[in-house]
């Protein structure tokens, strides 16, 4: 992509209102445009990085046996009072259509995907299924203050897997734990992120957050150094008392290796996994005749990761005083080609060509290609974090001068020496 | 995909109340659920439908210069009061949130991308930009009977062009409409629908739409079959004395061709192309400095294709009375293989070394697998409409019963034919 034609500009000013970090940094780089509090448009940038944190996690869910679904976002009032939740789910967008009828804004989806599954689960031979979608959600923040990590309106990968048993639930909860930490690894977020015990609802002792490291984190957790399990503060605070990892943590030990040693963080979380049990299947009848003929309930599971808070913490725990430090996996573009000295005409057809062959070998490159001084054109790509510089001046002759963002040396190399980097990762 | 693991199962029943050929075609396929009226499911064979429609819109656009965004569904108040629109809209949602403010969730998006525009567009060398997304919108439609053709949430791809001049509004309206007959040709509509003059508004004579003819459209198009022109019925209708054609084709002449005859038809809208001029620039004050240092109002077009809707018409002009046909292009799989003999385990062996061999040829395979009758399974194959139907039995032997979904009669093939056959289209 040619700079020159791109929709968005850099921009220095920016509302004061705005004290996050990841929203700070992506509107001025261009990344996304906030229309109102926790609601934002993804730009031709964001929209890059976001699609590519999508199909990470569409390989990975895949890999692991999801199919596919899309399910709206208008939901009738009467699936979310079946489950109790039209009125105790405090965050319900509601309105009334011209219809007459009310419905809510969905918020999660298993008031709809419940039902939807009776329809095509009734025996043995149609369990496990594992159902999922990449959607659009809203919730009612009333407090959204943290920039993409928590959005009025935003992009969820939620994952409902149906068993005919608590055994197989449980073996396919370890499944997308595995699968959870292989896309934070790809994102770029593992080393900073705890798998971390939360309350656990009506079914089990504890559901499990992935927590990520970061001091614009909402959520206090103590982590065990040794064994990298950590706990949610909220798990010492709650009174139930089938906690017993509350006592032992509260007489400091780490409740899976007996260390005594923690550290307390704020972290975010940045993905969830929830053993539900029959309580979603029981409202709406959700039953399977079993192998030997008995009719039981399906056992639930549920899965949540949020695409624009995954994107919103890869900028919280990947930036210097200059801008975003994007991980290769979901940069917008592998390489940003700068020319310094675009006036002169043999300087200017260097680069395009280098410009060309670089998208003839399939290398994802954006192209500062405008007519704005060296100083600007560096700032604004230090600003955008592509991970690879290559900058063609009056300097640099046959060669282009590299620089990894995340560095501060640059060094001087051929064509097809670049090419060979990028493409060998 | 093996049929024994796929989520959805086909089915019999429906409800009495839906009228619409695609929505009950789709339905007992199990391409979509029909959640309330106007508000569907897209389940995995629906999904990798509109999934196709979509890449080959978004491949259109791009070749047409498009840069994707990603805009929000709430939209806040101002934005809708700027245009006058808050209230004139008819088919707006609208709903208030935790902070006592009222948001419209979005039913088009000028109100949206004018003020953003405005943050990167001020110089004539900011110009043109083609931004387009593909997004859910939102209409409160009181009658929504049409299955995907009238949905009260739904997909499209909606671009919006911004020019320095009429001028260069017009040559890229030119280039849309190619790109929309190379989406219609794709998709497999192209020969059933016409470009259709209709009421343009503020700004031109006419708009355009595009027309494809089917028994449940809810336009009436007057069409030459001569020159392959055609009109709405509405302009007919409309007053307004700028419209030259109205007079033309009241006294019986084309006003493309001077031809006489006309046929009459029921047609849908599957897109339509839209120049605004300054309608939406004003409101807003999007303005730009042109080359002689002269401020001026940005000159806009826009857009649109409903993704849903686009699906649903495939569905109604291409179907028989066994179930759906789909054209290659936009078929959920490539190929259906059906396993006639599941008990007969050597039979069973030979299907699944097939359908291994298929995946291997990187072709995408539905397996009907299941333990189920050759009559269930073949009358499932019909219904859900893959184009190439692949039957292994007791009688086919070494070779692979092979019948095109459009066509009555069947041959029998070899392995690798099969595969060349797919491979080369």
């Amino acid at each position: 992509m040619r700079q020159s034609d791109l929709f968005t500009k850099t921009t220095k000013t920016i509302s004061a209102e705005e004290k996050s970090v990841n929203a700070s940094l992506l509107i001025r780089a261009g990344f996304v445009d906030k229309l109102a509090a926790g609601i934002y448009t993804f730009l031709p940038l964001g929209l890059r990085v976001l699609n590519k944190i999508e199909n990470i996690i569409r390989e990975e869910i895949n890999e692991a046996g999801g199919q596919e679904i899309l399910m709206p976002a208008l939901h009738p009032k009467e699936n979310w009072q079946k489950t109790g939740r039209w009125e105790s789910f405090d965050a319900l967008f509601k309105l009334k259509g011209g219809d007459k009828k009310e419905y809510a804004l969905g918020a999660t989806h298993e008031e709809i995907l419940v039902p939807l599954a009776k329809k095509h689960i009734s025996s043995y031979k149609d369990l496990p299924r594992y159902i999922y979608q990449i959607q659009t959600k809203f919730r009612d923040e009333v407090r959204a203050k943290s920039g993409l990590l928590r959005g009025r309106q935003f992009l969820m990968k939620d994952l409902y897997s149906f068993h005919a048993d608590e055994k197989d639930l449980n073996s396919y909860y370890e499944k997308i734990k595995d699968a959870y930490w292989k896309i934070f690894e790809r994102a770029g977020i593992k080393d900073k992120t705890y798998l971390t015990l939360a309350s656990g609802g009506t079914f089990s002792k504890y559901s499990h957050e992935f927590q990520t490291v970061t001091s614009a984190g909402e959520d206090t957790i103590y982590i065990c150094e040794k064994c990298r399990l950590a706990v949610n503060k909220e798990i010492l605070k709650d009174e139930n008392p089938v906690y017993p990892v509350r006592n032992r943590i509260s007489n400091g030990v780490c409740p899976e290796c007996q260390n005594e040693k923690f550290k307390v963080e704020k972290a975010i979380e940045v993905g969830n996994i929830f053993k539900l049990g029959a309580k979603y299947s029981a409202p709406f009848g959700l039953k399977f005749i079993d192998n030997a003929g008995k009719e039981r309930a399906v056992i639930m599971g549920c899965y949540g990761i949020g695409l624009d808070r995954l994107m919103g913490t890869v900028v919280e725990t990947n930036n210097d005083e200059n801008g975003i430090i994007w991980p290769k996996s979901i940069a917008p573009y592998q390489a940003h080609l700068l020319l310094l000295a675009p006036q002169e005409r043999e300087i200017r057809e260097k680069a395009d060509l280098i410009y060309n062959t670089l998208l003839k070998s399939d290398i994802e490159v954006l192209y500062d290609d405008r007519n704005l001084s060296a100083g600007i054109k560096l700032k604004d790509s230090d600003l955008i974090g592509i991970p690879l510089r290559l900058v063609i001046s009056g300097k640099t002759r046959e060669n282009i001068e590299v620089k990894e963002r995340k560095r501060k040396e640059a060094k001087l190399l051929g064509l097809g020496e670049v090419i060979e980097m990028i493409t060998n990762g």
